[in-house]
């Protein structure tokens, strides 16, 4: 575990959290859709050009998977995650170009005691990606559960 | 384009889909978390099987990944798809384990114009990914942008 820990108990609404910054290039955004999301916009430059998007751009879900990678490097050190029942929501609010470099901020908006299982909690977090800029790229709403403090387990609802 | 094509305005609420079958072994879990997702129970199977989740599984994000290529492949050349605005939600019903395989029935629930652009039209899927056995592993609803057939793109609202 790496200082400082956060149990379940210590991730409150109001929490914030930032990653460090990675550099997307062209060459990972190619090798991503060439694998999982093989559209012409996220594969030719050219085609992209001519497209809604107007450039060379992540799959939605590459940036989904860059800022997983983001937050399980410089967050999940920290706590103990569990896993996640999904997405509540995530928008992609603006392409992400290749050559941009992009983080996260995670928020906490909610919290509470899993029924089920008095060692974990569940916390809704709110992830912000934006590039060096500030652009907003993405946004994404999730649940996560998370370990309790060993001692606090008593008062799970 | 691949027969038969469909234009947003074929894509009407009812209209349903299934794709192919695709396995998903132990090596592409772990490739896959190790590049985006480096959490135990998708990494090392003695951690997955001490976990709440029961055993060596795919990231949900992998699994997100997994329905968005079946589709490209086996959807897409059926239609004009320009880019999506986000996830409206996602659900991990069930882990995706180790040597499953999987196929994704995308059902179109919501259909509208474009305010904005008369030449596209947003359609709302549902995507359901099920392994051999049934079992629901997943759901997606995302709205997709789609191309209006050529003829018939004065009646946008």
């Amino acid at each position: 575990m790496v200082d400082p820990h956060y149990d379940w108990e210590d991730l409150t609404p109001g929490f914030t959290f930032t990653t460090k910054s990675r550099h997307v290039s062209k060459e990972e955004i190619i090798e991503f859709a060439s694998e999982y999301d093989p559209q012409p916009f996220h594969l030719d430059e050219e085609a992209a050009k001519g497209s809604i998007l107007g450039g060379l751009c992540a799959s939605g879900w590459h940036s989904c998977c860059i800022a997983m990678r983001l937050v399980a490097d410089d967050f999940y050190p920290h706590c103990t995650p569990l896993g996640s029942p999904g997405i509540e929501e995530t928008r992609w609010k603006r392409p992400l170009f290749a050559g941009e470099s992009v983080s996260v901020t995670l928020e906490v908006t909610e919290s509470r005691a899993s029924k089920s299982r008095p060692a974990l909690g569940l916390t809704r977090f709110l992830w912000t990606m934006k590039n060096e800029a500030g652009d907003v790229i993405m946004t994404s709403d999730c649940w996560v559960m998370l370990a309790r403090r060993p001692n606090d387990k008593k008062g799970a609802a």
